[in-house]
């Protein structure tokens, strides 16, 4: 990594250590704490278990680890990589440990309900979520790099102390990540139809093929599954938590996510039904070229 | 590859040469004509145009190539790789050049409608359906190798000629393919569900997704657009002709599998739109349950 360390304050240039506490070493947390240690930052590790704290410790997630919040005292920057639900109902112990100077961020995949809830929590806090999902997750899962060209969406709002947002940012971008900057409802929503659909979509079509109630069809499709059917049903076989937590707290979009999906299913159905082939191909050409739209950026 | 020369019949041993017929020399056909030639049999290769003649020559895809069908006369095999509309309505001048004693097949993805027809025009005609996609197509497209450990589906009904069937049987299991046999209306039902209902499920997501009408919120999709997105629409963008051939020739089913699947995608929408949290944590576990048990093959 070429970034520089990051600075959080104008009179940073004397040799004392910096330090940034990180709550939760899995698959986000693990990584920032490996990137941040190699940009030269002490990295205070929280965790909830011992066992974890641990086998943290084994793979050097953090400078120091532990399992009592107070090793967050004195840390510049928070970095909250906690699951949805415990950043939308955080551990008091947690809330109390967080010095009032320090910079929060969080890395949830919904923002607004959270933005709302820790705004009124810390007046240090900005809401952001670094997209590098991968199907790991858990202690063993960090590595180093992993934020490297993955976005990373910052999504405050009129409230969000403008120095604090700079520090975030440059944050992000010493960790090699393509800063975004939107507002949390323009963030839930777009969220919702390129993340959290999917995963619906996903698992239904899993739910569909999986009740199939004549065996001698069942076995037929597991001979033939191939990596057609591999491929549109990763994301529905997910993290079950996750994906409740994603529908609980973007629910409105994700509805209204559904609502448009059915109406677009329902068309090709219509088409089907009708016999109308021109125009099945007319469809089928424009869902193509959406998605070399959409993945230019991807595909190179 | 390991396997021995396939015969075609008993009285094989002497040493002229035996000879394979391939109509059409893209990914499938030019797969088996190079796979084939290494087995030693003498590959007859026709195609529609003369500047694929010329490309199909230069990569090697059969022994002798030409735009004319009497290049089929005296194959001992015929292996229509033809695209499903031109298997519905065979070429006549084709037809006219395959000897009545040669044993043919096809390798179209929708089997009854194939062999309903086929079954009428040719006494040794035995339907089939080597599973060996890639997005690639074309006469560029054709590789060794591409049918090892890969389903090769052979689909008889009671008026197959049952030598017929055992050459072909010799023949996928000579280019290394796991051979499954199955009724051609199993076959049909089992890919509308594993292989056709994702496409259109797919297609719809696309569409959803593309149809967004606020500007900030549909570049927000493509800045955050990930693996997951580019996962689960990947077959939603495949060939339009085929995608409309697929749902065309294998309408019931594919229409059964929609209807189906829109019942377990309410069923996904009625659980968020009543928060029960727990029951779509459920729901998700058994998907999540299903693609494990579905893909124990192809995830080792």
């Amino acid at each position: 990594m070429n970034s520089r360390p990051l600075k959080t304050t104008d009179n940073e240039d004397n040799n004392q250590s910096r330090s940034v506490g990180i709550v939760g070493l899995g698959l986000i947390g693990g990584s920032i704490g490996l990137d941040l240690q190699e940009l030269g930052w002490e990295v205070r590790g929280l965790v909830h278990r011992s066992k974890t704290a641990k086998r943290a410790k084994e793979r050097g997630l953090a400078s120091e680890i532990s399992t009592h919040p107070e090793i967050l005292a004195e840390c510049e920057i928070v970095i909250l990589a906690l699951p949805l639900d415990q950043l939308i109902k955080p551990d008091p112990s947690i809330l109390q440990s967080i010095p009032k100077s320090a910079v929060i961020t969080d890395v949830g995949s919904v923002k607004l309900p959270i933005l709302k809830i820790w705004e009124k929590l810390h007046p240090r806090f900005v809401a952001s979520h670094p997209m590098a999902g991968s199907t790991e997750s858990g202690v063993n899962s960090g590595r180093k790099g992993l934020f490297v060209q993955r976005p990373w969406v910052i999504t405050p709002n009129q409230n969000t102390d403008k120095q604090a947002i700079q520090i975030i940012q440059k944050l992000a971008e010493a960790l090699g990540s393509d800063l975004i900057t939107a507002t949390p409802e323009n963030h839930d929503q777009a969220a919702a139809l390129i993340s959290h659909l999917p995963v619906m979509v996903s698992a239904a079509l899993l739910r569909t093929i999986g009740n199939e109630t004549n065996p001698t069809i069942s076995n037929l499709c597991k001979q033939l599954a191939s990596s057609g059917f591999e491929d549109t049903t990763r994301v529905g076989a997910g993290n079950p938590l996750l994906g409740k937590a994603m529908a609980s707290f973007n629910r409105k979009e994700i509805l209204k996510g559904i609502k448009e999906y059915k109406n677009h299913l329902e068309t090709l159905e219509q088409v089907i039904l009708s016999e109308e082939w021109c125009k099945l191909k007319l469809e089928l050409e424009k869902a193509q070229a959406l998605r070399s739209n959409f993945l230019e950026k991807l595909d190179p």
